[in-house]
């Protein structure tokens, strides 16, 4: 956002801009003003992804409108989360949408290409996660990485995670998803050398208190290298490896 | 107690009791009054273990009187838990009594003599954890059990824990201890085919909430076998392993 | 899991076994791996129970997959939790399955053949109580275990509970279910000497918290001798009593 | 109130009293205002007891100023809560005040002389309630009632609470104070036949939480007829159990 | 059951009693056993009240059994309490069956004909607590009580309240109840001289948290001779009030 | 108040209001009471604003009833909050009625003319807190209030918020509404020179804990002049910001 | 700042302003950055106030080093909060400093002199509670209110409060502070007719959970026009009273 | 570990090492036991940076006592977080020691040298942040990190952020820290675009509930690509933060 203070300003001083259009730019440029929302156009630029919509609460009717007004700012490639079957049959008729049905997400276009320093695993405790752990796979392979799924290798069987030690040790991120006590995030944050973004997940019932448990556990990892985001929160992992995996391709060139 | 009172009442019957002396008896026997407690005497003979005092609020007089009536009445073999070195210092004139200093347990004679099925394993997931290990250790002993230490094997470091698989498989009752996530009882649970007893420490700061992040964790172990006893309480998961490395053997006969 | 690595690496010693194929054993053997899940097939063995397949949060297709490669494998017994009569009627055409409505569990074969030190007895406070109580039962008895149940015996009416004393003081564990203020485990606790496991239910209103006030009340329960389990976990308590009958008896031999 | 509006406006009528007089007396009279407090000097009138000040967050100046203000004004039957040993020291020098060291109350002059229905009794689980059932009963007798201490019947125990049995069943009002899992007041409310108010206490340790627990079995009890106080609140159920064991009496007439 | 027990052992003593006779007496006697239910028969005896049946939980079928128990037996006043309208659809055949539908009590037969020191008022912050007031009106009413209603008269309107100061001082017990922030409790126990019976309700939405805020608000009463029953629990209050307005009259004789 | 009870006074004095007529008007004046609710009728000179009825908890009959006698009474600006469509439905042939269907507000009457102060900026973090945000700036609009609606400007785009900082720097009252993190409030708060009203919303997921954590956020905000209401309140903050926006206009006069 | 920014961009385009200063001006001019502190020196033009420094964690060196250099930038109103009598004796030699004991503040120069549309009532529960009723009632008087202080009406004694109803009826805006439940700010809302800055505090013990049931009470206020500051944050209600009775009179210019 | 596992069996099967040896390889190789303490000295290997010792809840001696391990063992960079200076004093003889008082941390050796992509910004909302804020920037400074610190940039005070938009812009990662309602890290999340590990710190007060509202902010934040760390927990931030500014360029490599 500096640069392009820097650049209107420069403009100013040229008198290429004046100081009316300085002002305007600085208010009008970097999203578009369709009253229910502010939609964001250029979080690509800025943040180096797709331009993602947060479906959970929206109408099909503001998605539609919300896809719309970014395909025509030029935005081909779209992720909308927490998206229901209901509410995808009412949009599936805009180009190059598709629907990834446990991940609960739709996606217009293709995404970016596969890149990034290395692969993400993406780990879950137990068969009741996979909708969460979907949400941050489809994520990260939409926004261009390559993602192994180890699913159902809880710690209360750990010859199941041990076996897939491999995919572990060469990660370059997990996500590691877990409901009930949590636990999978500090045994692969043991094993593991590289960061480790855990997921705590609603799986449960009784004192796991609608996936409180699970976060409690996260956050109180007794290994280093562990970070944590919201309960069911698969879209914050994916994107958060994400930017792990590729952000410092980008700060080395 | 149901046996006392049919013994009461075949007294009543054969003359040998009379009324009045019958509904004496069910008021005064078991205890003894002195006000500001009820001094349990039979419990031995009731729950088959040595008489406890649960030491935290009661001043050092209320515990020296309890002790007293206790001794008074042949009760030989006493547990005083949660006890400071100071209000130890004020009893160390009491008879064969000693003191656990990490423990915080005073015991008076010698405890029952070793017995049992087999052996009551200790772990504790790090170094902070040890005191409640020993209150439940001491207490184990005390009653007349073989313990086994493993202390620090916290599942950030899994091959601290698999290095001692040996004591793990060979167990009749694990105590797993750990503050934080709590994640040890989970994994020593889906490890170990005997009956694990958690207990969540205080150890930890910020969202462990003081062992709610572990209790929590320990409630919602995807591993069976597990049960889990208040926070810090190694009196509770001591006692407890007595029972079940004991009683059985009673049942047998 | 350890005699499972002593014995790969004898074979690797003896030429029996390559290093290549004990590694792929080390990863290989204890699961059947179907994607959405690891089907754990030696947990008898290593556990000494059936399999138990947690039925919530699994599709129909899921589980009836898990159980087919179950009984591929030779696993007979086979017990899954957490599963509605709805999701029940979509696998009743498996062989030797049958559906125990209020435990809402369904079975596969037999079951064990009853053993065990002696016998368990499951008591609830209340009517509201007897689904969880039920699902303890019905747990305990397929893994091989004599159970005794007395129902709604809460301590609003103490009488209730002391005409069932001779249960009580003969069982060689009890399985106490309460709701609302969870007192029936603090005082069958006071009245038994074997082990008590304890099991909130989320059954009241208000401030029961949907079991929270009973989960407290037993976890803080002034009775010795007391360990608890997760809000309305029958499964759980049933397992972990059925362990305390039988793997003593196992150390033993 | 209402007697006191009539009276005023009947002078008003009469011309005994004029507006600004009748304004003035709505104003002034039922209290004295010394800026930091408003001093009720009518609430034996209103309410039928001594006259109480809530010690805890006043400093002994304040404290003494108040109590030398009801005594000017004729009230002589002072009861002060909360207030340490240290800050009763600088009050000692007041006329007829006392100081009861477990219950920390102060109290100035005699109290009102027993009467009432019948009997209050004041029971705890443990040694450690005895502070707050102290102030239960300190408060019942200044405030004019018979008071039975029952200490140490904790639920953990039964045979020690029904020794007591004629106590419980004879009582006008029964309070029942507990702290950990709080489960006596559901026995006592099962077993007595008249009104039993509940007082949970701080006393405990781990997932107690300061008394959270016993407050939740207490709210929660499946016994009808207990209805329950604050944490700790041995003043205010020794008020309402005064109240109840009075005012009837009074209405009666 | 004292005086039961001292009854029983005459019995013995006297020859007309043989001991097993007796052993039997003790637990047979004071209900019904049907299994899913222990049904109480001289609780009317014991607590002086009609018996209740806590209906939630229960199937219409297990009410119906227990309803016929009792009137077997001859206990003809029952009260029925959070039974819906659709299941008491399915009792409506039974005689004397009558619905409160605002209340959702079913009553078997009269009730208990008036009786009592004075009148129970019962007092609503809103409208929409009236549910949980009708709970506590109804069992008053059939417990034999005059019962005087007040609804709506929230302190956010004080006049509403002032209104109706004549109810509120000659009240012998009078029921508050709040959801929201529950400060009706607070003003009224400031203004009346007898007990008054504090019942926070889940009325309200967001920080009111299911009636967390009210029920905190009442446990933390700056009045004094206020104590609180559950969350939404109309018949505990009801009873309790029962029982203050009628148990000290019976104690007088 | 005080005023009418000087006027009731004065009539007594002068003799042309007896004192049973006070009494009466004391008692009748300031509402009309229907059983089920009492309807406040002189709000609006007591308070300066329209009648509101909360009608969330109330029957479409109970409704109508209430506007019924405000409407007989004189009061024709009316304010329903809470209403479903529905129930909207059940009441739309009352005159003048309509309804704002994402405040779920219905009306009656056009409300007062717009003046106050200044206007009012009602600010929204993201398109699903939009709905409490209507209800808030129907309300004030309703009340008299010229209201500018800004809509999807949260923290994470920067931008956009500061795109309408003319807007914020102008109001004279800004309402800040937010769900998850409820960072809006803060930064708001920190750019403003005039009264925030921070409402947190239940918009969010997992650790949002239903507006619990934008609540504490908003409580918690290290920017000075913010206060809050309820989560969802979106009717409570419009008519503080119109207070704020009104009341000191009228002192001044 | 929009203006400012402004300002900078009207430079940059006239000449007078380079580009490099431009961004410098952007970065550096509104406060002063001394590593541990951005001192910010344009508050008072920004948001109409003296400059407050937040003394809570803060040592005495660094508070005396934020004053020094808002001295130096010739800010000569200085509000210090949160600091305690052993802090302020380590800066008592700075000029003009002066200290409030029970408030907890301190003050540089004379602050603002008296203004604003009206005056603010600052009204407290118990005497307990006046440390939190000065700080907000210093706050507000520093920044130029005058302030009418009622401590120790709370709903317990209803007539104590009506007894102020002058002060209430014509006051601009009020502050009601209360601990335990509350309830004070309802009824001082159902009373007032202008708005209501609720501060709940700590006051209290047990289920006051160290506010929180007053600030749950607060929240969820039956009447309309309150809203709420954080736990014990006097100053806060006393800012925000300030800019509701000056920003409107700045408005109206 | 995989690795060490393959090396093992080659040599079994290459006669090097024999079965026994093998076995007490896999258990004895990768720590040393002292009882209290399992040390782990191949972490460095395994996970790529220096040994930490977790120094709250050790002793002097046992911190002594591990140091003294690892050095022996040849590691000479260790880390000892969570040390009081008292402790330190008792440690300072130990070789190459040095204390960072703020930071709480000990640190032996002089770290790894600098290295990594880019640079780490360490930001804070407040002064009273800066200890935990230290506790991360030495953390990675003694991993290898270039660090950028950026102390009391809260968003109350924008300006103060956006004119360090320069370091937000360039960094590979950031660690943002902020008490209260934490909202810091929302913001900034919105402006970078790399990695934003959120520390929620215990400064605060009232609802800030020792840490909890800032915690359950991030957790919730809006902005993506922000992971949660615990409460003060500056090391696991400054942990994680040296992983993912290190491990990727190791990846790569």
């Amino acid at each position: 956002m500096k640069d392009e203070i820097r650049t209107i300003l420069e403009g100013v001083k040229n008198g290429t801009v004046s100081v009316e259009e300085a002002v305007l730019k600085l208010k009008e440029a970097p999203f578009e003003d369709i009253d229910f929302a502010k939609v964001d156009l250029h979080r690509k630029l800025r943040q180096g992804t797709a331009e993602v919509i947060y479906g959970a609460g929206k109408t099909p009717d503001q998605i539609r409108k919300i896809i719309e007004v970014m395909l025509e700012k030029g935005q081909d490639s779209i992720l909308v989360t927490r998206i229901s079957e209901d509410v995808f049959d009412r949009l599936s008729d805009i180009n190059n949408i598709s629907y990834h049905k446990e991940a609960r997400i739709a996606t217009v276009g293709t995404g970016a290409k596969s890149g990034g320093i290395g692969k993400i695993v993406v780990a879950t405790a137990g068969t009741s996660d996979i909708p969460v752990a979907e949400e941050a796979a489809v994520t990260a392979e939409f926004l261009g990485n390559e993602v192994t799924r180890i699913y159902d290798v809880g710690v209360a069987g750990l010859h199941r995670l041990l076996s897939r030690l491999d995919d572990i040790m060469t990660a370059t991120v997990i996500i590691a998803i877990a409901g009930m006590e949590g636990a999978l995030a500090s045994v692969i944050g043991g094993l593991a050398d590289c960061p480790v973004i855990a997921v705590p997940t609603s799986v449960g019932y009784g004192a796991s208190f609608e996936g409180l448990s699970a976060l409690l556990s996260m956050l109180n990892s007794c290994a280093s290298g562990v970070s944590v985001v919201n309960i069911d929160n698969g879209f914050g992992a994916g994107y958060m490896a994400d930017m792990i995996n590729h952000v410092s391709v980008e700060r080395k060139e």
